[in-house]
């Protein structure tokens, strides 16, 4: 059962103590001068704790390990200095995306996308990889027998959504252009319809992983896949795949080159980057697995992160804003302590 | 006087004509098969045009030129493969900006960031240049001694907006999370208040400029710029001055590697890359002058391309989001016709 983590209205920011002086009666001297009144030591204000400040103190049990089974690990081919390039996907669990995530670990399994390359980098948009030559049947490579179909998968979830509430009046206002944002076991979530009849989907923010596709019907197979580069796309939510977010490496994806062709495509195949594997973190040896954990969006610690980032409070900001949009509260990620 | 670009709420989308389809009576054959009834030729339903498209396709008369007077040219070093890479960044004409602007002016006709660098690029957030020695007066490069004092420059416009209008219900619904969002004069603005007694300011989208500074009361010369090259961070909204967007070349920045110090700044001055010119395009020979125009904000066509970023309904969309927040309307700006 998924639950809806509540960004409550009544979240406490984190406020800076006021420094309290306490004044006694005017004091002459004997020579009839005033001496300021004497004042109690005050504590001094203590500073306000940034966003990230906040969900580095978070008690360890707020985080959450991703398990190697739920993390794509791809290694592009070394950068000009000869620097590696792994770039790190955090997979969406059920209900949301199951039989593309499902065929993304089939490719994985079976290598599919070694020696494929990254085709499209669009500034302010996206980043996309899989077979160049994935639209001619006489080049294409091969999928693996046992995708599952998608043509019928649902890009929203609706039915119950129990203990979900709406956001009216919250310092997270409601989503735009959706009624409602939220998190859900560490995800971007938007929603419409009422408790009992609810559809939700995933957010196209920032770093998030979807499914390339044609035209409808198809709905992709999750062997073309792209990344967000730039300002959170929404009018592609409910339209397009999401599977999960670049948790490790973005900037690997996100400072390339742009392609020059329509679209960000790169016109000239010397341009693409070339993908040397592509596995699962748990068919690494173990030595090699990225451990990383997320901030849960359940705990207490995450509501206070959130409410600083939807009004800032620390040292370099004079006006907190009032709110945010969910895509500028990302969910904290890092390597496992 | 400003005026503000009113998306109305009645704007009419584009839509695609539905296929006519007449049917006549069964025509029986002498044998008494039955024939499918003869149809009428029907139109083929027009294509919905992209937003892309409908601004390519807007009038001459929409496209307001951009005085070479109010673009700064900035020149990077060429890249890897000898390539140049220039920006260019329009700046906010009045009342917007007013003496960060003249300053940016003043040093670009002094040729202040001549050899200055890129120090800092932060994945999905700023890429930000200037004088890697600014804080340290030993070593910083002197500023010009006619710049203007910022100390005072507001970061909200306050007072009458004439012909100011709520949004609410419309296809852009209220900023996120200020109140009302809209375009000005081609600047994506947000506003507070009432028709009598408004705020207004820009808003963080991206490839927008503004000014680095220290800790408030300081609000920066204009001599640290930086640009937006991730998820708009509206948290910077009355925080910070904005004077500018880039126009063209922000893949120059936004592709940068990211700085591996503290914030993304380089920790090696040998990652900066440098600059090689700053000027405005009025001061460099007229035939190396970007000609650019913009699609005027209180233009018909403007409505309706922000009416389809709002609700896509050209062929690979499904499902059209019902909005779009105002940094998802990237005002079209082209090279002269």
């Amino acid at each position: 059962m998924t639950r809806f983590a509540m960004l409550a209205a009544g979240a406490a920011a984190l406020t800076s103590l006021a420094a309290a002086a306490v004044a006694g009666p005017d004091a002459r001297q004997a020579s009839g001068a005033v001496l300021p009144p004497p004042r109690a030591e005050a504590p001094a204000p203590a500073p306000v704790l940034s966003p990230g400040e906040i969900a580095a103190q978070a008690p360890a049990a707020d985080w959450i390990a991703i398990a190697a089974d739920d993390l794509l690990v791809m290694d592009l081919a070394p950068g000009a200095r000869g620097q590696a390039r792994r770039v790190v996907i955090q997979l969406m669990p059920p209900p949301f995306a199951v039989p593309w995530v499902a065929n993304i670990r089939t490719l994985a399994a079976a290598h599919w996308w070694d020696g494929l390359s990254v085709v499209r980098v669009q500034d302010n948009y996206v980043a996309q990889w899989g077979d160049p030559d994935g639209e001619t049947p006489a080049r294409a490579r091969p999928l693996p027998p046992a995708l599952r179909p998608t043509s019928d998968a649902p890009y929203q979830l609706r039915g119950d959504a129990p203990g979900w509430q709406r956001f009216a009046g919250l310092t997270i206002p409601r989503g735009t252009p959706a009624g409602y944002t939220a998190f859900e076991a560490g995800w971007p979530v938007a929603a419409e319809g009422t408790p009992d009849h609810a559809a939700r989907w995933p957010v196209h923010c920032y770093g998030m992983v979807g499914v390339g596709r044609n035209l409808a019907p198809d709905r992709g197979t999750g062997a073309e896949l792209y990344a967000v580069i730039g300002h959170a796309p929404r009018h592609l939510d409910r339209n397009i795949a999401l599977v999960g977010r670049v948790v490790e490496g973005i900037e690997h994806l996100s400072s390339l080159p742009r392609g020059t062709g329509p679209l960000g495509f790169y016109a000239d195949p010397a341009e693409r980057v070339a993908i040397r594997q592509v596995r699962l973190a748990s068919a690494l040896p173990a030595a090699e697995r990225p451990r990383l954990e997320y901030l849960s969006t359940d705990s207490a610690a995450f509501l206070r992160y959130a409410e600083a980032r939807a009004n800032r409070r620390d040292a370099f900001f004079n006006l907190p804003a009032g709110g945010a949009d969910i895509c500028n509260i990302p969910v904290p990620v890092r390597r496992a302590r």
